[in-house]
């Protein structure tokens, strides 16, 4: 795809040469993200981070990412009180808004209303989650994170086993995954889940289609011995018609330290979306896997700052001038681990 | 007037030279808002934007003038858990809040808070909205509009005919907007609205003892026949006792395209405040205008953003410094319409 | 103390000379402050402005204090949708956060929550206030304004008589502060509060331990009478069981110009930490005194910007980079008082 001023809307946009592409520049962003160099490239440029559902993780994220392009954040946090709520349209916003920033990053609990607010959007929009739609960046990240954890191996995307755990019938960062991971050749999934939150037909047929292998497991143990990636999931409460609902899931898959010893390979790399929930009756991934090496879910998050980067690169066409745009950082960064 | 140091309170506060040097400023600002050149002549300065009542149009169009001139922005906008909600006085805190910054934009609920924060502050304050009072920087912005409209069909504010239609009981853009106008020669204002939503007598009289001219409709069709611009608004839900009152004005007035064709000069703009409401049961400017080259409502509030810009510089004294601080904008930023 | 790199979590992590460290550095962020000069020293590094219990005040005042070192600051205001509602551990909070930005500010009701967030943070952790625990920034500002107000009138805070009146139980900053004044020399404490909401005995018992003077009193009049400095309270309603109880406390200390006149010495000092209840059931500090110059309550607010401004660069160790990395300010900024 031609990167320079688009949209990022959805997973289905890329192809493997573009994943690869949003990669290569993500790689050229560690020296800003680590805190190496300065970039001022996009000096002048502002960015609406418009987050008409709250976030604080996803929004700060994106915005940190343009600040250390060297751009300007302006932000918005409520939908209560706005326009929208006094029977504006999206397109009307979508008009209003665009004209006061170089790019908007757009979050809203409605399906499908990033792209329809897009269409009206005279600067290039990010979806941001449009509620169990998508979330493309997010994709990007897990991806990216396990490009990376697998070239620490000595392995490629190419040829994984990856094991999905938890609630995968409502959690659109898997849903979005499995749809990039199928870009790749030869991938194996192994599904984890309840039976009534198993991964829909859609997507299993998708995978199939791409010449994948598929394997479905109610049980933990068995399903993860001889994974590369184990990628653990939240029960996605707010999904369900009832909190009484989705206690019932809560706390079926848990994997801790114990159990990673007892059944995975050496090196078997452990993710999660985040937020994990770390309360007794859930603890998908359990405190003791803080000290495990293996345990990429912070490099996760890290990892986003680059890929939001390398998009906001991509499409307001920068990457050129990156390495004339650089200076030593001037002030003491020393990072405690 | 002299802008340097000054607060920006009221559109009283204009004489007709002032309002044309202001004019004349933001015209100087196109190349920064269309993302042609950057200006860094503010990088250092900060701006307090305390919103104490929501706000997404406002607060992000003065935030992104402040940015566009190289400024940061400092944001307040919640009032429930602020000091003031504890006791504090507007005097406490506008000594407080202006230590922290080097201009305040204020909104609040309340007629005649921003004035009073004002006084004891020691950064000047544009007033971003006071309840039902003042909004001086929207009326500026219509006024704006309606003369770079009246330029492209070779014509001037002066001589103009304006028709005001909806809600101009209750209208703070329509009262500031008439007050500004006024200041030029020869306005034929038509006034449309329901009986019990007229434009109350004191504005009548101002505007007749300046030699302009009124007439009354509850009528639309008749009354937009000869009119150069229409300016339409929403019923300010807002403000009558309850919802159900303000429902029976609510569609009353409705503008489309065949309305327009029918009974409008050729090329008459039109105007709206925003947000429009586009509810079936309001929907006092249809969706069917969207591509009629007249309607100027997303005109206006990118106008907005150089209005604020042009206060911003007038009352800072960078005017003058602008040019020799300009540079071309270095990332891809073409429009999509 | 050595800053660089270090979290600031509490006061007790001071001493004498530590403070006096920061003092001179505040001192040399004046010119910054009173936009005479700007810097850019942390151009391109970001602040995580963190407030999951609401503020204005301390939240403007450290972005402003950062943005006028030439950084960037993302800013969170509220808890109640954020991942740690959903069950996430401060540890990960910390750990996702802490890649975003170079340093954090974080606020939060809970006592303890800072400190723990700050074990697992990457970058260096500023405590913003943990509900009644600490608030380290507000007691060096109390203490370098009773520094700077001595210092006007030849005195220095060793030897100094200060008087705490009002709510010396539940204020936070009354806590903080008199432990930072035990550093010094030959302090007299008197505390003028009602009997429920005397300081309790462990502050008390280690003031008498560093050989100052304490005097108790529950009347104002006879307690004031000998003071440099008087700091006022209010009445921490949010501590209390009801607002039944704690109105009975509210109004029961009110100074003002006449009582001022009576009983204090000439240039005595009147402080406060803000915000000050000025509805007539409480009423502290009356506004009659706003004209006396001895007033220094938003001398304390804006010393509160050095004091922050100071802080930061210890901590990213720029201080010595200030004086090169300067420039005159280029827009109006007369003050007005």
């Amino acid at each position: 795809m031609d990167f320079k001023g688009s949209h990022i809307l959805s997973v289905d946009q890329f192809d493997r040469h573009s994943v690869e592409a949003i990669f290569k520049v993500a790689d050229s962003m560690i020296p800003y993200a680590s805190r190496q160099s300065v970039t001022r490239v996009l000096e002048g440029a502002i960015l609406g981070n418009m987050f008409f559902e709250p976030s604080t993780r996803t929004r700060v994220s994106f915005g940190c990412a343009w600040n250390l392009l060297g751009g300007e954040v302006r932000e918005t946090t409520e939908i209560k009180s706005s326009a929208i709520a006094k029977g504006e349209s999206f397109y009307d916003t979508a008009r209003v808004l665009s004209g006061y920033s170089d790019m908007i990053v757009m979050r809203h609990q409605t399906a499908g209303s990033v792209e329809e607010f897009s269409r009206a959007s005279r600067v290039p929009v990010i979806n941001g989650g449009d509620g169990a739609n998508e979330h493309p960046s997010q994709a990007l990240l897990d991806l990216y994170t396990i490009s990376r954890e697998m070239a620490h191996r000595g392995q490629s995307i190419d040829n994984l086993h990856i094991a999905l755990v938890g609630d995968l019938k409502f959690g659109r960062a898997v849903h979005s995954l499995c749809m990039l991971l199928t870009l790749f050749d030869n991938i194996h999934f192994t599904l984890i889940s309840p039976e009534e939150l198993k991964l829909e037909p859609q997507y299993i047929e998708k995978i199939k289609s791409s010449a994948h292998v598929v394997t479905e497991s109610t049980e933990l143990q068995a399903g993860i011995q001889d994974a590369d990636i184990i990628y653990v999931t939240r029960t996605q409460e707010e999904r369900f018609a009832s909190s009484e609902e989705a206690s019932r899931y809560k706390g079926l898959f848990r994997l801790n330290q114990a159990i990673y010893t007892e059944f995975c390979k050496p090196n078997t790399v452990i993710m999660h979306p985040l937020p994990r929930d770390s309360r007794a009756d859930a603890n998908e991934l359990d405190n003791d896997l803080n000290e495990n090496p293996n345990l990429a879910i912070f490099r996760q998050t890290d990892n986003g700052v680059l890929i939001r980067m390398a998009l906001f690169a991509l499409i307001l066409d920068v990457v050129e001038q990156l390495p004339a745009s650089s200076r030593p950082v001037n002030w003491y960064t020393a990072r405690r681990f």
